[in-house]
Protein backbone atom coordinates (compact mmCIF):
# COMPACT_ATOMS: atom_id res chain seq x y z
CA UNK A 1 0.00 0.00 0.00
CA UNK A 2 1.13 3.69 -1.09
CA UNK A 3 2.56 5.34 1.70
CA UNK A 4 -0.06 8.77 2.07
CA UNK A 5 -3.03 6.41 2.02
CA UNK A 6 -1.47 4.27 4.57
CA UNK A 7 -0.76 6.81 6.77
CA UNK A 8 -4.48 8.33 5.99
CA UNK A 9 -6.13 5.02 7.03
CA UNK A 10 -3.98 4.61 10.44
CA UNK A 11 -4.24 7.90 11.34
CA UNK A 12 -7.82 8.15 10.89
CA UNK A 13 -9.11 4.69 11.99
CA UNK A 14 -8.81 5.70 15.47
CA UNK A 15 -10.50 8.71 15.33
CA UNK A 16 -13.57 7.49 13.41
CA UNK A 17 -13.77 4.82 15.89
CA UNK A 18 -13.79 6.54 18.80
CA UNK A 19 -16.14 9.20 17.66
CA UNK A 20 -18.64 5.84 16.95
CA UNK A 21 -17.91 3.96 19.75
CA UNK A 22 -18.58 7.31 21.79
CA UNK A 23 -21.82 8.25 19.88
CA UNK A 24 -23.25 4.73 21.00
CA UNK A 25 -21.15 4.70 24.60
CA UNK A 26 -23.69 7.54 25.14
CA UNK A 27 -26.94 6.01 24.60
CA UNK A 28 -29.20 5.49 27.85
CA UNK A 29 -30.21 1.91 26.44
CA UNK A 30 -30.51 -1.13 28.63
CA UNK A 31 -26.92 -2.56 29.22
CA UNK A 32 -27.06 -6.00 26.91
CA UNK A 33 -28.70 -4.24 24.33
CA UNK A 34 -26.42 -1.88 23.99
CA UNK A 35 -23.57 -4.49 24.59
CA UNK A 36 -24.80 -6.12 21.84
CA UNK A 37 -24.62 -3.24 19.65
CA UNK A 38 -21.20 -2.54 20.76
CA UNK A 39 -19.55 -5.49 20.24
CA UNK A 40 -20.20 -5.70 16.23
CA UNK A 41 -19.26 -2.14 16.22
CA UNK A 42 -16.17 -3.11 18.09
CA UNK A 43 -15.33 -5.94 15.87
CA UNK A 44 -13.00 -4.07 13.77
CA UNK A 45 -13.53 -3.68 10.10
CA UNK A 46 -11.83 -1.87 7.13
CA UNK A 47 -13.94 1.00 8.34
CA UNK A 48 -13.67 1.97 4.31
CA UNK A 49 -16.75 3.83 4.21
CA UNK A 50 -15.90 6.18 7.10
CA UNK A 51 -12.59 7.02 5.17
CA UNK A 52 -13.95 7.74 1.89
CA UNK A 53 -15.87 10.43 3.65
CA UNK A 54 -12.90 11.31 5.07
CA UNK A 55 -10.77 11.21 1.88
CA UNK A 56 -13.36 13.51 -0.07
CA UNK A 57 -13.48 16.47 2.55
CA UNK A 58 -9.50 15.68 2.61
CA UNK A 59 -9.30 16.27 -1.46
CA UNK A 60 -11.16 19.79 -1.08
CA UNK A 61 -8.88 20.76 2.14
CA UNK A 62 -12.26 20.74 4.89
CA UNK A 63 -12.18 19.94 8.15
CA UNK A 64 -12.31 16.39 8.77
CA UNK A 65 -14.15 16.60 12.16
CA UNK A 66 -17.72 16.38 10.90
CA UNK A 67 -16.72 13.80 8.57
CA UNK A 68 -16.00 11.43 11.64
CA UNK A 69 -19.59 11.85 12.05
CA UNK A 70 -21.22 11.02 8.79
CA UNK A 71 -18.44 8.28 8.94
CA UNK A 72 -19.62 6.95 11.81
CA UNK A 73 -23.37 6.81 10.65
CA UNK A 74 -22.39 5.09 7.67
CA UNK A 75 -20.59 2.51 9.21
CA UNK A 76 -23.23 2.05 11.95
CA UNK A 77 -25.09 1.44 9.16
CA UNK A 78 -23.07 -1.41 7.34
CA UNK A 79 -22.52 -2.77 10.73
CA UNK A 80 -26.77 -3.19 11.54
CA UNK A 81 -26.86 -4.63 8.07
CA UNK A 82 -24.37 -7.37 8.96
CA UNK A 83 -25.98 -8.41 12.09
CA UNK A 84 -28.47 -9.20 10.11
CA UNK A 85 -27.11 -10.77 7.26
CA UNK A 86 -25.44 -13.33 9.32
CA UNK A 87 -28.88 -14.41 10.82
CA UNK A 88 -29.52 -18.13 10.47
CA UNK A 89 -32.38 -17.03 8.61
CA UNK A 90 -30.04 -15.12 6.27
CA UNK A 91 -26.49 -16.34 5.21
CA UNK A 92 -26.21 -18.30 8.93
CA UNK A 93 -22.66 -17.19 9.13
CA UNK A 94 -20.68 -18.14 12.60
CA UNK A 95 -18.39 -16.05 12.32
CA UNK A 96 -17.60 -12.10 11.15
CA UNK A 97 -14.31 -10.77 11.11
CA UNK A 98 -12.52 -14.00 13.06
CA UNK A 99 -14.88 -13.23 15.47
CA UNK A 100 -18.38 -14.79 16.86
CA UNK A 101 -21.58 -13.38 15.10
CA UNK A 102 -23.60 -11.05 17.26
CA UNK A 103 -26.79 -13.63 17.09
CA UNK A 104 -23.58 -16.30 18.26
CA UNK A 105 -22.90 -14.03 21.49
CA UNK A 106 -26.38 -12.31 22.41
CA UNK A 107 -29.37 -14.55 21.00
CA UNK A 108 -31.07 -14.00 17.73
CA UNK A 109 -33.36 -12.06 19.13
CA UNK A 110 -31.42 -9.46 20.71
CA UNK A 111 -28.99 -9.84 17.65
CA UNK A 112 -32.35 -8.39 15.63
CA UNK A 113 -32.99 -5.58 17.71
CA UNK A 114 -29.53 -4.47 18.37
CA UNK A 115 -29.62 -4.34 14.21
CA UNK A 116 -32.85 -2.38 14.09
CA UNK A 117 -31.74 -0.22 17.36
CA UNK A 118 -28.22 0.90 14.96
CA UNK A 119 -30.23 1.46 11.81
CA UNK A 120 -32.98 4.04 13.82
CA UNK A 121 -29.72 5.46 15.79
CA UNK A 122 -28.13 6.73 12.27
CA UNK A 123 -30.47 8.53 11.25
CA UNK A 124 -31.19 10.24 14.91
CA UNK A 125 -27.11 11.43 14.59
CA UNK A 126 -27.59 12.73 11.35
CA UNK A 127 -30.56 14.95 12.98
CA UNK A 128 -27.96 15.85 15.87
CA UNK A 129 -24.91 17.01 13.73
CA UNK A 130 -23.94 20.19 13.90
CA UNK A 131 -24.20 21.40 9.92
CA UNK A 132 -27.17 23.08 8.92
CA UNK A 133 -30.27 22.08 8.78
CA UNK A 134 -30.61 21.54 5.32
CA UNK A 135 -27.75 19.78 5.07
CA UNK A 136 -28.66 17.17 7.44
CA UNK A 137 -32.08 16.47 6.24
CA UNK A 138 -30.27 15.97 2.66
CA UNK A 139 -27.86 13.62 4.08
CA UNK A 140 -31.12 11.86 5.96
CA UNK A 141 -33.03 11.39 2.84
CA UNK A 142 -29.85 10.44 0.55
CA UNK A 143 -28.70 7.76 3.32
CA UNK A 144 -32.39 6.28 3.26
CA UNK A 145 -32.53 6.02 -0.10
CA UNK A 146 -28.98 4.07 -0.19
CA UNK A 147 -29.46 2.17 2.81
CA UNK A 148 -33.31 1.08 2.24
CA UNK A 149 -35.32 -0.77 -0.09
CA UNK A 150 -34.35 1.18 -3.11
CA UNK A 151 -30.61 0.64 -2.19
CA UNK A 152 -28.95 -2.02 -0.07
CA UNK A 153 -31.52 -3.65 1.65
CA UNK A 154 -32.68 -4.12 -2.50
CA UNK A 155 -29.67 -5.25 -3.09
CA UNK A 156 -29.77 -7.88 0.17
CA UNK A 157 -32.93 -9.08 -1.48
CA UNK A 158 -31.89 -9.71 -4.95
CA UNK A 159 -28.78 -11.48 -3.85
CA UNK A 160 -31.01 -13.97 -1.81
CA UNK A 161 -32.62 -14.97 -5.26
CA UNK A 162 -29.60 -15.00 -6.74
CA UNK A 163 -28.54 -17.85 -4.42
CA UNK A 164 -31.60 -19.43 -5.72
CA UNK A 165 -31.23 -19.30 -9.87
CA UNK A 166 -28.25 -18.41 -12.15
CA UNK A 167 -28.28 -14.57 -12.48
CA UNK A 168 -27.02 -13.25 -15.92
CA UNK A 169 -24.17 -10.16 -15.60
CA UNK A 170 -26.91 -7.55 -15.61
CA UNK A 171 -28.76 -8.49 -12.63
CA UNK A 172 -25.53 -9.56 -10.90
CA UNK A 173 -24.63 -5.74 -11.66
CA UNK A 174 -27.81 -4.72 -10.58
CA UNK A 175 -27.67 -6.71 -7.32
CA UNK A 176 -24.58 -5.39 -6.68
CA UNK A 177 -24.57 -1.53 -7.08
CA UNK A 178 -27.70 -1.66 -5.12
CA UNK A 179 -25.98 -4.70 -1.86
CA UNK A 180 -22.55 -2.49 -1.89
CA UNK A 181 -22.28 -0.15 -3.66
CA UNK A 182 -25.58 2.12 -3.00
CA UNK A 183 -23.71 2.31 0.76
CA UNK A 184 -20.26 2.80 -0.81
CA UNK A 185 -21.90 5.92 -2.78
CA UNK A 186 -23.44 7.42 -0.36
CA UNK A 187 -19.78 7.60 1.31
CA UNK A 188 -18.43 9.44 -1.15
CA UNK A 189 -21.66 11.48 -1.89
CA UNK A 190 -21.85 12.51 2.05
CA UNK A 191 -18.41 13.69 1.87
CA UNK A 192 -19.23 16.31 -1.36
CA UNK A 193 -22.13 17.78 0.59
CA UNK A 194 -20.09 18.18 3.35
CA UNK A 195 -17.06 19.35 0.94
CA UNK A 196 -19.66 22.17 -0.44
CA UNK A 197 -18.67 20.72 -3.88
CA UNK A 198 -20.03 21.73 -7.81
CA UNK A 199 -22.62 19.79 -8.69
CA UNK A 200 -20.06 18.19 -11.88
CA UNK A 201 -17.76 17.91 -9.16
CA UNK A 202 -20.28 15.80 -7.13
CA UNK A 203 -21.76 13.83 -10.53
CA UNK A 204 -17.58 12.60 -11.19
CA UNK A 205 -17.20 11.85 -7.93
CA UNK A 206 -20.45 9.77 -7.77
CA UNK A 207 -18.97 8.18 -11.12
CA UNK A 208 -15.95 7.49 -9.50
CA UNK A 209 -17.81 5.76 -6.49
CA UNK A 210 -19.95 3.76 -8.88
CA UNK A 211 -17.02 2.11 -10.43
CA UNK A 212 -15.36 1.54 -7.03
CA UNK A 213 -18.30 -0.09 -5.56
CA UNK A 214 -18.96 -2.62 -8.38
CA UNK A 215 -15.03 -2.94 -8.00
CA UNK A 216 -15.14 -3.60 -3.86
CA UNK A 217 -17.48 -6.13 -4.80
CA UNK A 218 -15.88 -8.33 -7.65
CA UNK A 219 -12.77 -8.31 -5.17
CA UNK A 220 -15.00 -9.98 -2.91
CA UNK A 221 -16.00 -12.23 -5.01
CA UNK A 222 -12.37 -13.03 -6.62
CA UNK A 223 -11.10 -13.39 -2.60
CA UNK A 224 -13.97 -15.83 -2.27
CA UNK A 225 -12.13 -18.09 -4.31
CA UNK A 226 -8.27 -17.21 -3.89
CA UNK A 227 -8.52 -15.81 0.18
CA UNK A 228 -8.02 -18.15 2.89
CA UNK A 229 -10.46 -18.44 6.08
CA UNK A 230 -7.74 -17.39 7.94
CA UNK A 231 -6.97 -14.15 5.92
CA UNK A 232 -10.87 -13.49 5.50
CA UNK A 233 -11.97 -13.68 8.53
CA UNK A 234 -14.84 -15.15 7.66
CA UNK A 235 -15.47 -18.82 5.83
CA UNK A 236 -13.67 -18.98 2.00
CA UNK A 237 -15.01 -20.63 -0.43
CA UNK A 238 -18.55 -20.17 0.36
CA UNK A 239 -20.17 -19.04 -2.96
CA UNK A 240 -18.83 -21.56 -4.83
CA UNK A 241 -20.19 -24.36 -1.96
CA UNK A 242 -23.17 -22.49 -2.04
CA UNK A 243 -23.17 -22.52 -6.38
CA UNK A 244 -24.08 -18.68 -5.85
CA UNK A 245 -24.18 -16.36 -8.48
CA UNK A 246 -21.08 -14.55 -8.80
CA UNK A 247 -18.13 -12.22 -10.85
CA UNK A 248 -16.55 -15.55 -10.98
CA UNK A 249 -19.13 -18.14 -11.88
CA UNK A 250 -20.57 -15.74 -14.43
CA UNK A 251 -17.35 -14.81 -16.48
CA UNK A 252 -14.40 -17.32 -15.01
CA UNK A 253 -11.88 -15.98 -12.69
CA UNK A 254 -9.91 -14.49 -15.16
CA UNK A 255 -12.86 -12.82 -16.56
CA UNK A 256 -13.66 -11.45 -13.72
CA UNK A 257 -10.23 -10.23 -13.01
CA UNK A 258 -10.77 -8.39 -16.09
CA UNK A 259 -14.08 -6.79 -15.14
CA UNK A 260 -12.41 -5.71 -11.87
CA UNK A 261 -9.23 -3.90 -13.96
CA UNK A 262 -12.45 -2.42 -16.44
CA UNK A 263 -14.06 -0.74 -13.20
CA UNK A 264 -10.42 0.21 -11.67
CA UNK A 265 -9.87 2.04 -14.91
CA UNK A 266 -13.22 3.98 -15.51
CA UNK A 267 -12.50 5.16 -11.96
CA UNK A 268 -9.22 6.41 -12.03
CA UNK A 269 -10.84 8.56 -15.29
CA UNK A 270 -13.40 9.67 -13.69
CA UNK A 271 -11.01 11.03 -10.97
CA UNK A 272 -9.16 12.47 -14.12
CA UNK A 273 -11.96 15.17 -14.83
CA UNK A 274 -11.58 16.72 -11.40
CA UNK A 275 -9.53 20.00 -11.19
CA UNK A 276 -8.00 19.04 -7.98
CA UNK A 277 -5.14 16.50 -6.87
CA UNK A 278 -7.16 13.04 -6.30
CA UNK A 279 -4.17 11.17 -5.39
CA UNK A 280 -5.77 9.42 -2.43
CA UNK A 281 -8.77 8.47 -4.14
CA UNK A 282 -6.76 7.10 -6.88
CA UNK A 283 -4.55 5.13 -4.46
CA UNK A 284 -7.82 3.53 -2.41
CA UNK A 285 -9.15 2.77 -6.07
CA UNK A 286 -5.81 0.59 -6.37
CA UNK A 287 -5.81 -0.69 -2.41
CA UNK A 288 -9.26 -1.84 -2.95
CA UNK A 289 -8.69 -4.03 -6.43
CA UNK A 290 -5.49 -5.24 -4.50
CA UNK A 291 -6.57 -6.16 -0.75
CA UNK A 292 -6.75 -9.42 0.60
CA UNK A 293 -9.28 -9.09 2.97
CA UNK B 1 -67.83 5.45 21.00
CA UNK B 2 -68.93 9.01 20.90
CA UNK B 3 -70.33 10.15 17.61
CA UNK B 4 -68.24 13.14 16.94
CA UNK B 5 -65.01 10.14 17.45
CA UNK B 6 -66.73 7.62 15.53
CA UNK B 7 -66.60 10.30 12.40
CA UNK B 8 -63.50 11.21 13.22
CA UNK B 9 -61.54 7.72 12.94
CA UNK B 10 -63.89 6.72 9.96
CA UNK B 11 -63.08 9.54 7.75
CA UNK B 12 -59.42 9.91 8.30
CA UNK B 13 -58.37 6.25 8.58
CA UNK B 14 -59.39 5.73 4.29
CA UNK B 15 -56.52 9.43 3.82
CA UNK B 16 -54.06 7.94 6.39
CA UNK B 17 -54.05 4.23 4.56
CA UNK B 18 -54.26 5.88 0.84
CA UNK B 19 -51.18 8.01 2.05
CA UNK B 20 -49.32 5.29 3.44
CA UNK B 21 -49.78 2.62 0.82
CA UNK B 22 -49.20 5.51 -1.81
CA UNK B 23 -45.53 6.26 -0.36
CA UNK B 24 -45.00 2.54 -0.71
CA UNK B 25 -46.29 1.97 -3.48
CA UNK B 26 -44.07 4.37 -5.27
CA UNK B 27 -40.48 3.29 -4.56
CA UNK B 28 -38.32 1.44 -6.74
CA UNK B 29 -37.47 -2.24 -4.88
CA UNK B 30 -37.87 -5.56 -5.95
CA UNK B 31 -41.06 -6.72 -6.32
CA UNK B 32 -41.06 -9.62 -3.50
CA UNK B 33 -39.52 -6.96 -0.96
CA UNK B 34 -42.07 -4.73 -1.82
CA UNK B 35 -45.05 -7.03 -1.75
CA UNK B 36 -43.65 -8.23 1.91
CA UNK B 37 -43.56 -4.33 3.23
CA UNK B 38 -46.97 -3.73 1.59
CA UNK B 39 -48.84 -7.36 3.27
CA UNK B 40 -47.99 -6.10 6.58
CA UNK B 41 -48.94 -2.76 5.97
CA UNK B 42 -52.28 -3.78 4.49
CA UNK B 43 -52.93 -5.91 7.49
CA UNK B 44 -55.30 -3.59 8.85
CA UNK B 45 -54.75 -2.13 12.43
CA UNK B 46 -56.46 0.53 14.87
CA UNK B 47 -53.94 3.16 13.12
CA UNK B 48 -54.34 4.86 16.63
CA UNK B 49 -50.78 6.18 15.94
CA UNK B 50 -51.39 8.49 12.75
CA UNK B 51 -55.05 8.92 14.10
CA UNK B 52 -53.30 11.25 17.27
CA UNK B 53 -51.15 13.21 15.24
CA UNK B 54 -54.29 13.99 13.48
CA UNK B 55 -56.39 14.81 16.01
CA UNK B 56 -53.33 17.07 17.42
CA UNK B 57 -53.32 18.92 14.61
CA UNK B 58 -57.45 18.90 14.61
CA UNK B 59 -57.19 20.62 18.31
CA UNK B 60 -55.99 24.00 16.87
CA UNK B 61 -57.50 23.86 13.73
CA UNK B 62 -54.59 22.85 11.62
CA UNK B 63 -54.65 21.36 8.19
CA UNK B 64 -54.49 17.75 8.36
CA UNK B 65 -52.94 16.89 5.20
CA UNK B 66 -49.27 17.20 6.67
CA UNK B 67 -50.21 14.69 9.68
CA UNK B 68 -51.16 12.27 6.84
CA UNK B 69 -47.56 11.72 5.90
CA UNK B 70 -46.43 11.97 9.57
CA UNK B 71 -48.57 9.52 10.21
CA UNK B 72 -47.73 6.94 8.18
CA UNK B 73 -44.50 7.58 8.77
CA UNK B 74 -45.54 6.18 12.39
CA UNK B 75 -47.34 3.48 11.12
CA UNK B 76 -44.56 2.27 9.18
CA UNK B 77 -42.14 2.59 12.24
CA UNK B 78 -45.12 0.31 14.21
CA UNK B 79 -45.45 -2.21 11.20
CA UNK B 80 -41.86 -2.46 11.39
CA UNK B 81 -41.71 -3.57 14.80
CA UNK B 82 -44.53 -6.02 14.83
CA UNK B 83 -43.23 -7.69 11.58
CA UNK B 84 -40.17 -7.99 13.39
CA UNK B 85 -41.55 -9.25 17.17
CA UNK B 86 -43.58 -11.89 15.19
CA UNK B 87 -40.35 -13.98 13.95
CA UNK B 88 -39.61 -17.05 15.05
CA UNK B 89 -36.64 -15.99 17.56
CA UNK B 90 -38.85 -13.24 18.85
CA UNK B 91 -42.59 -13.62 19.94
CA UNK B 92 -43.08 -16.51 16.96
CA UNK B 93 -46.32 -15.64 16.45
CA UNK B 94 -47.97 -17.53 13.65
CA UNK B 95 -50.76 -14.73 13.08
CA UNK B 96 -51.30 -11.15 13.49
CA UNK B 97 -54.70 -9.00 13.04
CA UNK B 98 -55.77 -12.46 12.23
CA UNK B 99 -54.16 -13.16 9.20
CA UNK B 100 -50.58 -15.49 8.86
CA UNK B 101 -47.99 -13.02 10.05
CA UNK B 102 -45.23 -11.27 7.42
CA UNK B 103 -42.81 -14.67 7.72
CA UNK B 104 -45.80 -17.24 7.58
CA UNK B 105 -45.98 -15.66 4.29
CA UNK B 106 -42.73 -14.22 3.13
CA UNK B 107 -40.30 -16.75 4.73
CA UNK B 108 -38.18 -15.04 8.03
CA UNK B 109 -35.64 -13.94 5.71
CA UNK B 110 -37.56 -11.82 3.76
CA UNK B 111 -39.56 -10.83 6.47
CA UNK B 112 -36.37 -9.70 8.55
CA UNK B 113 -35.50 -7.35 5.56
CA UNK B 114 -39.22 -5.89 4.93
CA UNK B 115 -38.51 -4.55 8.42
CA UNK B 116 -35.31 -3.05 7.78
CA UNK B 117 -36.45 -1.34 4.48
CA UNK B 118 -39.86 -0.16 6.72
CA UNK B 119 -37.56 1.63 9.26
CA UNK B 120 -35.35 2.94 7.00
CA UNK B 121 -37.92 4.39 4.09
CA UNK B 122 -40.02 6.06 7.14
CA UNK B 123 -36.78 8.53 8.16
CA UNK B 124 -36.44 8.64 4.08
CA UNK B 125 -40.52 10.22 3.66
CA UNK B 126 -39.99 12.61 6.87
CA UNK B 127 -36.45 14.25 4.75
CA UNK B 128 -38.63 14.59 1.94
CA UNK B 129 -41.77 16.18 3.48
CA UNK B 130 -43.01 19.68 2.68
CA UNK B 131 -42.67 21.71 5.65
CA UNK B 132 -39.15 23.35 6.58
CA UNK B 133 -35.74 21.97 6.79
CA UNK B 134 -35.91 22.80 10.52
CA UNK B 135 -39.31 20.56 11.27
CA UNK B 136 -37.99 18.08 9.29
CA UNK B 137 -35.05 17.54 11.03
CA UNK B 138 -36.71 17.86 14.01
CA UNK B 139 -38.91 14.70 13.73
CA UNK B 140 -36.21 12.79 12.61
CA UNK B 141 -34.74 13.73 15.75
CA UNK B 142 -37.42 12.50 17.98
CA UNK B 143 -38.49 9.84 15.79
CA UNK B 144 -35.22 8.20 15.70
CA UNK B 145 -34.97 8.67 19.97
CA UNK B 146 -38.96 7.41 20.00
CA UNK B 147 -38.30 4.29 18.01
CA UNK B 148 -34.81 3.21 19.37
CA UNK B 149 -32.48 1.97 21.88
CA UNK B 150 -33.39 4.81 24.07
CA UNK B 151 -37.29 4.34 23.15
CA UNK B 152 -39.64 1.63 21.34
CA UNK B 153 -36.48 -1.18 20.64
CA UNK B 154 -35.17 -0.71 23.99
CA UNK B 155 -38.29 -1.20 26.13
CA UNK B 156 -39.04 -4.39 23.75
CA UNK B 157 -35.59 -5.79 24.84
CA UNK B 158 -36.73 -5.02 28.48
CA UNK B 159 -40.06 -6.65 27.52
CA UNK B 160 -37.99 -9.90 26.76
CA UNK B 161 -35.71 -10.14 29.79
CA UNK B 162 -39.57 -9.50 31.76
CA UNK B 163 -40.33 -12.80 30.33
CA UNK B 164 -37.22 -14.45 32.23
CA UNK B 165 -38.33 -12.90 35.56
CA UNK B 166 -41.06 -11.44 37.16
CA UNK B 167 -40.68 -7.55 36.82
CA UNK B 168 -41.56 -5.61 39.57
CA UNK B 169 -44.11 -2.23 39.06
CA UNK B 170 -41.14 0.18 38.31
CA UNK B 171 -39.63 -2.27 35.90
CA UNK B 172 -42.72 -3.31 33.97
CA UNK B 173 -44.00 0.45 34.13
CA UNK B 174 -40.79 1.57 32.34
CA UNK B 175 -40.74 -1.39 29.96
CA UNK B 176 -44.31 0.02 28.97
CA UNK B 177 -42.92 3.78 28.56
CA UNK B 178 -40.79 2.53 26.34
CA UNK B 179 -42.04 -0.45 23.95
CA UNK B 180 -45.79 0.82 23.66
CA UNK B 181 -45.41 4.41 25.21
CA UNK B 182 -42.46 5.78 22.97
CA UNK B 183 -44.15 5.89 19.81
CA UNK B 184 -47.88 7.03 21.39
CA UNK B 185 -45.91 9.70 22.58
CA UNK B 186 -43.99 10.52 19.38
CA UNK B 187 -47.33 10.54 17.62
CA UNK B 188 -48.90 13.15 19.86
CA UNK B 189 -45.54 15.57 19.71
CA UNK B 190 -45.52 15.43 16.15
CA UNK B 191 -48.85 16.69 16.08
CA UNK B 192 -47.69 19.67 18.38
CA UNK B 193 -44.32 20.54 16.08
CA UNK B 194 -46.80 20.50 12.98
CA UNK B 195 -49.04 22.48 14.76
CA UNK B 196 -46.60 25.39 16.08
CA UNK B 197 -47.97 24.75 19.54
CA UNK B 198 -46.60 26.62 22.71
CA UNK B 199 -43.90 24.78 24.75
CA UNK B 200 -46.20 24.74 27.59
CA UNK B 201 -49.12 23.20 25.52
CA UNK B 202 -46.37 20.50 24.11
CA UNK B 203 -45.47 19.40 27.88
CA UNK B 204 -49.26 19.09 28.33
CA UNK B 205 -50.21 17.10 25.20
CA UNK B 206 -46.76 14.99 26.65
CA UNK B 207 -48.29 14.66 29.70
CA UNK B 208 -51.65 13.38 27.95
CA UNK B 209 -49.34 10.83 25.78
CA UNK B 210 -47.54 9.66 28.62
CA UNK B 211 -50.65 8.37 30.29
CA UNK B 212 -52.77 7.26 27.33
CA UNK B 213 -49.21 4.88 26.45
CA UNK B 214 -49.48 3.61 29.90
CA UNK B 215 -53.51 2.94 29.49
CA UNK B 216 -53.11 1.55 26.35
CA UNK B 217 -50.56 -1.00 27.68
CA UNK B 218 -52.49 -2.14 30.56
CA UNK B 219 -55.68 -2.20 28.37
CA UNK B 220 -53.88 -5.01 26.54
CA UNK B 221 -52.84 -6.61 29.14
CA UNK B 222 -56.06 -7.00 30.72
CA UNK B 223 -57.45 -7.93 26.78
CA UNK B 224 -55.00 -11.19 26.64
CA UNK B 225 -56.91 -11.99 29.72
CA UNK B 226 -60.45 -10.77 29.04
CA UNK B 227 -60.22 -11.07 25.04
CA UNK B 228 -60.87 -13.68 22.81
CA UNK B 229 -58.68 -15.09 20.53
CA UNK B 230 -61.64 -13.76 17.76
CA UNK B 231 -61.96 -10.34 18.97
CA UNK B 232 -58.63 -9.35 19.66
CA UNK B 233 -57.32 -10.96 16.00
CA UNK B 234 -53.97 -12.79 17.96
CA UNK B 235 -53.60 -15.23 20.07
CA UNK B 236 -55.70 -14.39 23.71
CA UNK B 237 -54.18 -15.70 27.01
CA UNK B 238 -50.35 -15.91 25.61
CA UNK B 239 -49.03 -13.77 28.46
CA UNK B 240 -51.03 -15.59 31.27
CA UNK B 241 -49.39 -19.34 29.58
CA UNK B 242 -45.98 -17.32 29.02
CA UNK B 243 -46.04 -16.70 32.85
CA UNK B 244 -45.38 -13.12 31.47
CA UNK B 245 -44.95 -10.12 33.60
CA UNK B 246 -48.02 -7.62 33.16
CA UNK B 247 -49.92 -5.49 34.79
CA UNK B 248 -52.59 -8.06 35.96
CA UNK B 249 -50.24 -10.73 37.19
CA UNK B 250 -48.89 -7.53 39.49
CA UNK B 251 -51.69 -6.09 40.53
CA UNK B 252 -54.18 -8.89 40.19
CA UNK B 253 -57.00 -8.26 37.23
CA UNK B 254 -58.98 -5.49 39.27
CA UNK B 255 -55.91 -3.81 40.58
CA UNK B 256 -54.67 -3.58 37.04
CA UNK B 257 -58.48 -2.13 35.97
CA UNK B 258 -57.61 0.91 38.73
CA UNK B 259 -54.53 1.42 37.55
CA UNK B 260 -55.84 1.91 33.87
CA UNK B 261 -58.46 4.16 35.55
CA UNK B 262 -56.10 6.42 37.06
CA UNK B 263 -53.82 6.82 34.10
CA UNK B 264 -57.28 7.35 32.14
CA UNK B 265 -58.05 10.19 34.98
CA UNK B 266 -54.63 11.45 34.71
CA UNK B 267 -54.55 12.03 30.57
CA UNK B 268 -57.86 13.59 31.14
CA UNK B 269 -56.99 16.07 33.71
CA UNK B 270 -53.76 16.88 31.35
CA UNK B 271 -56.12 17.89 29.02
CA UNK B 272 -57.77 20.37 31.72
CA UNK B 273 -55.18 22.53 31.31
CA UNK B 274 -55.18 23.75 27.75
CA UNK B 275 -56.82 26.78 26.73
CA UNK B 276 -58.58 24.97 23.81
CA UNK B 277 -61.61 22.69 23.80
CA UNK B 278 -59.88 18.66 23.63
CA UNK B 279 -63.08 17.36 23.41
CA UNK B 280 -61.41 14.64 20.54
CA UNK B 281 -58.30 13.91 22.24
CA UNK B 282 -60.48 13.12 25.90
CA UNK B 283 -63.13 11.21 24.04
CA UNK B 284 -59.78 8.86 22.34
CA UNK B 285 -58.65 8.09 26.26
CA UNK B 286 -62.01 7.43 26.33
CA UNK B 287 -61.91 4.57 23.44
CA UNK B 288 -58.28 3.33 24.67
CA UNK B 289 -59.41 2.25 27.64
CA UNK B 290 -62.87 0.93 26.56
CA UNK B 291 -61.60 -1.13 23.42
CA UNK B 292 -62.06 -4.67 22.96
CA UNK B 293 -59.03 -5.40 20.78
Amino acid sequence: MNEQLKYFIESNIPQVEAEMFALVEKIDAPGDLKESMLYSLKAGGKRIRPLFVLAVLELFNKDLKVGLTVGSVIEIIHTYSLIHDDLPSMDNDDFRRGKPTNHKVYGEALATLAGDALNTLAFGILARMNVSAEKRIELVNLLSIAAGAEGMVGGQVLDMEGEQRQLNLAELEHVHINKTGALLRFSIEAGAVLANVSSEERATLKEYAHHIGLAFQIQDDILDIEGTTEELGKTAGKDVASDKSTYPALLSLNGAKDKLAEHYQLAIHALDQLQVDAGLLREFAAYIVHRKN
